[in-house]
């Protein structure tokens, strides 16, 4: 059954599902939408995201939207069929405590880090606006505040459930946007932090998917 | 092993999960902070949630936060022991689509719906401020575009995701707080919704945890 993700590459949140089928060793086929107003033409919301958002899976004739709940189907029905990363543990506790952390980051650590994807890489090329060197001090000082939190929740740990988890990977993306746009000391600063970071640029999926995305960058 | 809540009830997410609770059938005990400031506590850092946020669940000596993290945790060990409710269907296919209904309650209906209810209830009630009719105004009017999707998304439909669900269970707190503050036109001038709201509100676990939290307002 062909998997086919409607999505820019370059939309992280489209990435954060690229990298969850990569773990998990899935074929799949890439499809552009025609241009980012096309979002939000009558087709796309009846057909694609009834919010005229992306990513948007199809596995076969089955559907699904939310980059999140993407990787929680794919971790569901795929997990262990390909290779043996498991990202989301059988235990119920183990499992609940994955969604946690999924939670601490889309609640307090997406909001500074989608800020700084926006004013430092999407602002200019793709809005033709001049990046707000205010909005931009704000988020970072927010997401210091965060990492602060995220260093004491990896003390003595490799990563944030103990062992790799979709609680990492759901960051990966992000994160890979604003270490490499100036604000590498966020996490450089901090040494679990940056234990952990070091260790997550290190598997396969990251570095194939970084890779993938530096060589847009470098030729759109 | 004995269910402790650490939360108030008139805030919406720990009535998530004591909705939660009611509709699995589990006894639990609510233990209310001591004060709001307390939440910020170094012990209540340290022991309770990270972030100083609020509900925070212990089953027996397993702790979780983040509320639609526990009604998942809840769900997965619990439904079904105590009576016939499921909250997250055994296929993986439901079960993905209560996910990302889950997901645009917290992306697309919760964001417009969490200022109505600071700005009608809690602002003057607890932080001594006035509402401001321009974001109560604002907020109204995201929320009606966000309905408009939700009207056709419950198009021949009982539930969101067809059979009762997590994905309605999460918005039923909020909902009830902004319905009963005068904006109710917003669920009763769509059909599908609106009878989608009625069905909720003749849930067992939604009456009784609706009346209690009414007798909280009537005598706080």
């Amino acid at each position: 059954m062909t998997i086919r993700l409607i999505g820019y590459s370059a939309s992280y949140p489209t990435l954060r599902v690229i990298i969850c089928l990569k773990e998990l060793g899935l074929p799949y086929e890439l499809e552009p939408p025609a241009s980012y107003q096309s979002l939000k033409d009558e087709d796309f919301i009846a057909n694609k995201h009834p919010f005229g958002k992306m990513p948007v899976l199809f596995d076969g004739d089955f559907r699904i939207t939310e980059s999140r709940a993407i990787c929680r189907y794919l971790a569901s029905k795929y997990q262990g069929k390909h290779n043996d990363i498991i990202l989301i543990p059988k235990d119920v506790h183990k499992a609940g405590l994955v969604d946690q952390f999924i939670s601490y980051e889309l609640s307090y650590y997406d909001p500074p880090l989608s800020k700084l994807v926006y004013q430092e890489k999407f602002a200019k090329k793709f809005f033709n606006k001049d990046p707000d060197p205010e909005i931009i001090k704000q988020a970072h000082e927010e997401l210091a505040k965060v990492l602060d939190v995220y260093e004491k929740l990896l003390e003595g740990k490799e990563y944030l459930n103990g062992e790799y988890s979709l609680a990492d990977l759901v960051l990966c993306p992000g994160t890979n946007y604003v270490y490499g746009a100036g604000h590498s000391d966020l996490w450089d600063n901090r040494p679990n932090v940056k234990n952990w970071w070091s260790r997550l640029c290190n598997r396969d999926a990251n570095k194939k998917s970084f890779e993938e995305i530096k060589s847009f960058w470098e030729n759109n």
